[in-house]
């Protein structure tokens, strides 16, 4: 069963070893563990729905609280001190197009607010309800998971909007197809939810972004349905597709996802190398992706990150051999881990690894071979739990991720690392701060960032210390050339930031969008921008 | 000079081969020479300018002229007949943002139309203006034609947006970058044009179209300046970028390009293959694609392109020669010739060049070298210029093209090809057509489409016929599953198909772009969508 208040399927979890637990209080100090509120106590908080009953609308208070809160550090200290905020009114789970387009119509008879809900995944507050007056209906995309079509010819399957990503991967196996699409939180994480907040995945250099895979598909908005053709590429005017990506529920509820597959590859390894410093390690980073080597996935750790992994990986013994066999070949401290994928025939995959091989070297890399690629892509999905281990030994960590062109990465990470282990100085408090580049592309990359510092005395002062980083952090980066998000989009946690990014007139044109197929703005309140500013343009 | 009444210099011209003339006259009768209208008397009929003086903007006649059409085959046939239809009042050569966002007050104050015009290449009706009440100011940008920028760790270059083809490519030359876009029009055709019609190159495989060169920029719009910053990936809301590709002028002038370059490859070949027949060259241009071979441009062309081409060279001896070879493999009456693009490093064009072979092998290929390729590479932007040689003989020639998934192609080719080939039976006219497929993608290709006739009685009556094939075919291409437009944009000539592929939503969320910064409804009347709906929606 999944977790009512934290990541992932209760069954399983993990647990810091302990040359991790050492390694943290090292550098930040020890923990501080806080209590958990249970669900008992959490669902005798929900108040009576203001709904008017519906057959197909849920309104009991364990529905409600588990669609209350997505996946944010915040959402999590909500969580476990049981201080939640607004609920849900009622949660409805539409199976069929109809069925949303029925909802749409009672939600504007019954003037509602409603929050399109895929996996319940977001990092930003999407899926967070806001109390403006209006009851709130949930739409939970969750049972509409099926493969409807496969096109073989033009590689092109039709899914229900609410398919997760293992039941994404688990319909195209048995036919021979991938989607290829991995982001962190691909176990629970859904289609429509992609497309809607712009999502990437780890092997997007391969496969692409969702902005590549999405084909077409239906929206059931407030104004009637929006279809939008497969058709492979355009000079038709603006692409409506891309009016829908990243739209983030303001257009309607996505009902069915057209997405562009590829035949399950021959060949598929992932590599790891060592470079001595970050200087040569991130050159070769760039020169791999604009010479246009067939990779399918390249993660660069900056020397922080990369210590970091090697302690929390347990293993000291085999950690302690690799280091030495690093150290004969002059990689030593401040070495740099870059994990890079290789998919495709066995004539792409085998030259691909001859030419990163011939490229790495000059930059002092050091193949090390695909030992801990494999273990990395094994365990790829088993990170966000990494939450509650960190949480069990009193620790908060959260991660924040931008993009930026090369000729700004080193600057743009300096300053939002810095700004993040200064942040809660003044409290006389450490945080420790690593990076990894991933998303190459030739004009540039994503910076994700990652940070732990020990709670603080209560649920509510570790908030306003997440707070405090989040903020100052957000604002060195669109002040720095980066946008707010490079793949977990804007919700409400980013909306304050966007303007810096799209300028007036940009935002104008977005808020117009949604103006244009949501007149009564009942949709996705405060998401992408907020409520007040929306009748400011 | 650039000519007035029709494509390129003046100095430049082609000539039909009486192997080629022969060959049409065999397939659709003798032609008929039509006259054509001096430049002279042309400029008689320009009435007086309904502008006001302003030192910026030129209202003699010649300028006016030259401003007055496009590229089309109804503007070819306006140009030759002399009957022009409605000229700009006036025409203004900018040289700066400045300069611009002052016609754009001016034009306010005035209250005008504004036509913004980069290269006139248009063959859609983009740049012609039309007759709504108010004087028509058309904003040349060719004197932004500048380099204003290289940033080589991120590899985008800045642009003035007026940059024609040619100066894109002289300027990054040197410097050891390429932009690799080449449509067609690449001659006269610019960056700003690009963007705002969503072109295609022809090496789009390996750069990408326009959209995924162009990386940002600027526009002055009547409400102000947008500034698109350049990021590589973004999940931050709906991109505004993609709402100017394709906006055709109704945001704004762009005045600015920020694209993305690639250093010039080490090697380029263009290689030739011949397949039997269409299904299985076909089957192989699929494969090519879905396999991720590295190409830089494929273009096939069905049988009877294969053999008007290679009617039309001229040079029989050779011809028979290689039909001689290719019949002694095998390869005879139905073949089809295909074109491949191979760009990169050398151990990158050495890979994809055995990947191909391969490949193609089993679908019947026959490799026969680079000859052709490289013929075809050299003289690819001396296409236009056949227009004149065969009007020159009495011939209308125009083209048509699309795109659709591969599931789709062969049968919209068909109806596409009939619909045009019996378009004036009732008339007792034959239409010669043929067509190639390019630009492919995983999902499927673009279907370019070439028909000649003979000329009417006058120029009225072959424009009439040119209506006739031209909205039958444009009608079977948007009621068959294809775009109105791959690369050639919607301009007027398009605009009546547009909502039967958009939807009545989907042309609600285009408009309302244009209502949110042009809200008086002052740039590019009747051009993406007609003035008459305008108010509709």
């Amino acid at each position: 069963m999944r977790r009512w208040n934290g990541w992932g399927d209760e069954q399983f979890s993990l647990s810091l070893p302990d040359s991790g637990q050492d390694f943290l209080s090292d550098r930040i100090g020890p923990g501080r563990q806080l209590g958990n509120a249970t669900l008992e106590a959490v669902c005798d908080q929900v108040p009576a729905s203001r709904l008017p009953e519906h057959p197909a609308i849920h309104t009991d208070a364990e529905t409600r609280v588990r669609h209350a809160r997505g996946q944010s550090l915040e959402d999590w200290l909500a969580m476990r001190s049981g201080d939640f905020g607004p609920f849900p009114d009622g949660v409805a789970f539409p199976e069929s197009g109809d069925m949303v387009r029925e909802l749409l119509a009672f939600a504007k008879d019954e003037d509602l607010h409603i929050i399109p809900y895929g996996g319940g995944t977001s990092v930003a507050g999407h899926i967070n309800p806001v109390d403006h007056g209006r009851p709130v209906l949930t739409i939970d995309m969750g049972r509409m998971n099926r493969l409807l079509d496969l096109d073989e010819d033009s590689q092109i399957a039709t899914f229900g909007a609410g398919t997760p990503g293992p039941l994404v991967e688990s319909q195209l196996k048995p036919l021979g197809y991938t989607l290829g699409h991995f982001p962190q939180s691909f176990e629970l994480s859904t289609l429509g939810g992609w497309v809607a907040s712009r999502s990437s995945g780890q092997q997007s250099l391969r496969y692409g972004r969702i902005e590549q895979l999405f084909a077409g598909g239906t929206v059931e908005s407030p104004e009637g349905t929006l279809t939008l053709p497969t058709i492979p590429a355009s000079s038709a005017g603006p692409d409506v597709r891309e009016m829908v990506l990243g739209s983030e529920g303001h257009l309607g509820l996505i009902t069915e996802v057209k997405v562009r597959v590829t035949p399950i590859a021959e060949r598929e390894q992932f590599h790891v190398l060592f470079f001595p410093d970050w200087e040569q390690a991130r050159t070769a980073a760039r020169r791999l992706v604009q010479q246009k080597i067939q990779l399918s996935m390249l993660r660069l750790s900056n020397a922080t990150e990369t210590e970091t992994q090697l302690a929390l990986a347990g293993h000291p013994k085999q950690i302690g051999l690799l280091e030495t066999f690093l150290g004969w070949r002059g990689v030593a401290d401040g070495k740099c881990m870059m994990t890079l994928g290789l998919t495709g025939s066995k004539a792409q995959y085998s030259a691909a690894l001859k030419q990163l091989k011939a490229l790495t070297k000059s930059y002092g890399g050091v193949y090390t071979g695909t030992y801990l690629g494999n273990k990395w892509a094994e365990k790829r999905f088993t990170m966000p739990y990494l939450r509650e281990a960190l949480w069990d030994e009193g620790y908060a960590v959260d991660t924040l991720e931008t993009a930026t062109d090369w000729n700004n990465v080193d600057h743009l990470m300096h300053t939002i690392e810095s700004t993040l282990r200064d942040g809660l100085a003044d409290e006389g408090k450490r945080v420790h701060v690593f990076t990894h580049l991933s998303h190459v592309y030739s004009q540039g990359c994503s910076i994700y960032t990652t940070y732990v510092f020990a709670n603080g005395d209560d649920h509510d002062t570790t908030r306003r210390q997440w707070q405090r980083l989040k903020q100052s952090a957000s604002e060195q980066i669109v002040h720095n050339g980066g946008t707010i998000s490079h793949q977990h989009g804007v919700g409400k946690d980013h909306a304050p930031y966007l303007p810096v990014e799209k300028g007036a007139l940009g935002m104008a044109l977005i808020r117009g969008l949604g103006r244009t197929l949501d007149p009564d703005q009942r949709l996705s309140p405060d998401t992408l921008y907020a409520w007040n500013d929306k009748e400011s343009s």
